[in-house]
């Protein structure tokens, strides 16, 4: 999903004077609480070659008294470093009570850096992520908040700034050969990045993504992310200690009110102009069709399970994409799976209790109309589960799905996308035709109105569950052909790569 | 650590009558308890072939109530299971809110056949557990309580039982060639199982072993242990709902009263007459006390990091084993650490840091006089920290030392081990001796009239930090002599094997 972020965001000059130095104020105030309760902070910069690490830790530690934190810059390890366990200098390292400190690089790059390079095994690179997991769990526990932000910028922005560097006689010594020999692998290192993301993202030490094609958007996202971070933090500290949370913080605009500013990275970059012309989508959905009733019978005799999951927003097609899938096909091979708010005997077990129910056996395919997602869309929005309930999700969710995967499992998981206004004449239509005004009520309408908190959560999604076994495809919807046609041609592809 | 344990406990009929009502009536409680506030539990029964699991689930239902709880016996996966991923017929089986599930066998009687047959690669076991534990993980997470149970007898026990059973014609159909077969591989299996409770032993799902050769006592054990556990998870929900426990239970002995029964098991099996002669040990410390300092310049030229671990009781003779083992080395090479009390600085970071900071160089060797173990024995015994805390503690100890074994280093941990006369004859000898009385103090004393907690304390933590990579060596030191020849001689053979 990284490529697909929106790196083009930008924050003006006058917008940022704004809002930088009433941040800046919080964080100062939040560094003085943390020390008060003795709360240890780790900052983690990751992030291309070139991306700004020195500039904006610069710029998060202007907000900061500087007799609480260290900086500590993680080059390659030395000789001392070199003859004890790897994560020795990193255990040194770690913060005391009260004190933050803020890593220019971390236990990832050497991760990164053998993955790449291919100097590692599987086996290697597994022990690399468990150690990592278990170093930040172990810290976490003991009451440490650890914020890891990795800075983006695109392989074009990459090339851009190393040229600029070298043209300038005062910094040209700064980039070298090795650094464009990581450039020419920018795709390659993509992938492992999203990897590493994937394995190593937990509840305790989850990552956050840093747009940073601009610095004054990047600063402000950083700031804020910490702000967010460490009020959260606090207020557990505060009520395990029963201390009432100081007021002064109060005052300022909640860290929460920039959130819009700040996501919806993914879905603002979906192009929904893509449209098709009539003549082409009848002619080629035949041949789809057909081609999917041949796999259907491939797939059975070869006994591989298929998992179709489609999501996306009310009227935003999943029906009518389900039936042009499913119209050719042998009824004896699919079911398809409604999900609607569970049972009282669904809810007496854990959520996802009643989707592993309804797994397919080898050789058959389920489609499920709406999913095991819901935990991290509809409850995670309308409050209907706790929130540390739905952010341990994201891991239940890929730990189940890679289970299926490594049964032999296709999955494809759709994510359905329309805007705003296309949505409402969608709805102003159903309400217009007397034989489709049921399928509106006034929920549809409801949810209309928290669209951006949806927004939030689907890019969230989507960053922390599109993994390689089981990735997202985003589907441009205000074109209902282009969609249909688009789903079936995304099945057909997953089915034929693993056959 | 398995076949140390102590399987000649018995219970007397009439000790047995005694407390096998009351604890009944005590289970019962709990489990209206758990269904009235929601508590999902799991209780899982793996043991060995002919261990009596049948008969024992039957003695546990007896005090439960029927409607409350359904036991299901897990064989053979039939074909609708092989259909689907490996965990579709736990999750069916997993108990809703207010139910108890039992399992005549679970997901590890599989690992172990595949551990044991070879027909597993060292991925394959990674990835069960890894599945198990996130399943136990994503249960415990919703607020299931799970109750692992091991039902541990010996190769001579078995053989008794399937010659009996096959002896009498009405259950001779029970000892098939596949149960014999087992049998034969008894010795491998106690290996893989021993690596199967190591790492899947997790906080939220621990192993517990029951002594089962003799009915009663095995029967009392798994009673008491699930009203341990279950009045533990009460607690917490009570505690949650901000309901107040209900009195009815309080006239019942509390389930730790019974813990002195039912532990100490590996502790209680050393022999402790074991001694030397006098020539014997001169002749034979000097020989190894040559072959140590040998080694410790082979260390140093192929850069082995070797760390040295000596916990035991207070007077054991810690100090004098370290003398006689370093009383040739060259000082160069080696460092001894002892650990008192943290200072302030330690107390302000994670309780691994210090022994982070002092692992040793590639090539030194590092000898800790107490250790990271004081977490898990004084702490958790004083009540210097708090439960959670050291019940963590296992895995992070077996984590950091897997991290230094991992990085090539030597791992030799030492329980120095007498009785308490033993002790007691050592502290009064060090008061008649001027020279010596610094050596003991009131607290000494103090420490010595919780022996029993001591001993429950270092039998867990023998049971889940006896590792692969990081085994306990047990010194019976009743006789220094003895306990000094059998410390180097350890060292020796830990570090030849690696060289």
């Amino acid at each position: 999903m990284l490529e697909k972020v929106d790196l083009k965001k930008k924050i003006g000059k006058v917008e940022y004077k704004e809002m930088i130095d009433g941040l800046r104020e919080q964080l100062g105030e939040l560094q003085r609480q943390a020390r008060d309760l003795g709360i240890p902070v780790l900052i983690l910069f990751e992030g291309w070659d070139a991306a700004g690490k020195g500039t904006l830790i610069n710029e998060l530690i202007l907000s900061l008294d500087p007799r609480g934190f260290n900086v500590y810059s993680i080059g390659e390890p030395n000789e001392e470093a070199m003859m004890r366990p790897y994560f020795w200098r990193f255990w040194n390292k770690t913060p005391q009570c009260g004190r933050i400190v803020i890593l220019d690089r971390s236990w990832y790059s050497k991760i990164l850096a053998d993955r790449v390079g291919q100097g590692a095994t599987a086996h290697d690179v597994q022990e690399a992520f468990h150690d990592s997991l278990s170093f930040e769990r172990q810290l976490s526990d003991d009451g440490t908040l650890i914020i890891k932000l990795f800075l983006h910028i695109s392989e074009r922005e990459q090339r851009k700034r190393l040229e600029k560097l070298e043209q300038d006689p005062a910094t040209a010594w700064r980039v070298t050969e090795a650094d464009w020999e990581h450039h020419r692998q920018y795709n390659k290192s993509l992938l492992a990045i999203e990897e590493i993301m994937q394995q190593t993202d937990a509840e305790c030490a989850a990552w956050t993504i840093i747009e940073a094609h601009d610095r004054r958007y990047a600063t402000l996202k950083i700031i804020a992310t910490v702000i967010e971070a460490m009020e959260k933090r606090l207020a557990v500290a505060a009520a395990a200690a029963n201390v009432k949370k100081d007021k002064s913080t109060d005052k300022h605009l909640p860290a929460s009110g920039l959130s819009k500013i700040f996501t919806s990275s993914i879905l603002a970059g979906i192009d929904l102009t893509k449209s098709l012309k009539d003549t082409e989508y009848e002619n080629s959905m035949k041949f789809y069709q057909t081609r999917v009733r041949e796999l259907e019978h491939i797939i059975y005799s070869k006994r591989i399970p298929v998992i179709i999951v489609f999501e996306g927003w009310d009227a935003a097609g999943k029906g009518g994409a389900i039936r042009r899938l499913t119209q050719d096909m042998d009824p004896r091979g699919y079911t398809v799976i409604p999900i609607c708010a569970p049972t009282a005997e669904e809810k007496a077990h854990h959520y996802l209790w009643r989707f592993w129910r309804n797994v397919p056996k080898a050789g058959h395919i389920a489609i499920f109309d709406r999913s095991w997602y819901g935990r991290v869309l509809v409850e995670r929005v309308e409050g209907f589960c706790r929130e540390n309930e739905w952010r341990r999700a994201y891991k239940e969710i890929n730990e189940m799905e890679e289970q299926w995967a490594n049964f032999g499992a296709v999955l494809v998981k759709f994510w359905l996308h329309i805007d705003k206004d296309e949505q409402k004449r969608r709805f102003e239509e159903r309400l217009a035709n007397p034989g489709k005004q049921w399928k509106i009520t006034g929920e549809d309408w409801r949810n209309r109105e928290q669209w951006e908190l949806y927004e939030n959560a689907v890019d969230e999604m989507f960053f922390r569950t599109s993994t390689t076994y089981a990735p997202w495809t985003l589907v441009e919807a205000n074109s209902k052909e282009y969609a249909r046609k688009k789903v079936i041609q995304s099945v057909i592809e997953a089915i034929e790569d693993k056959i």
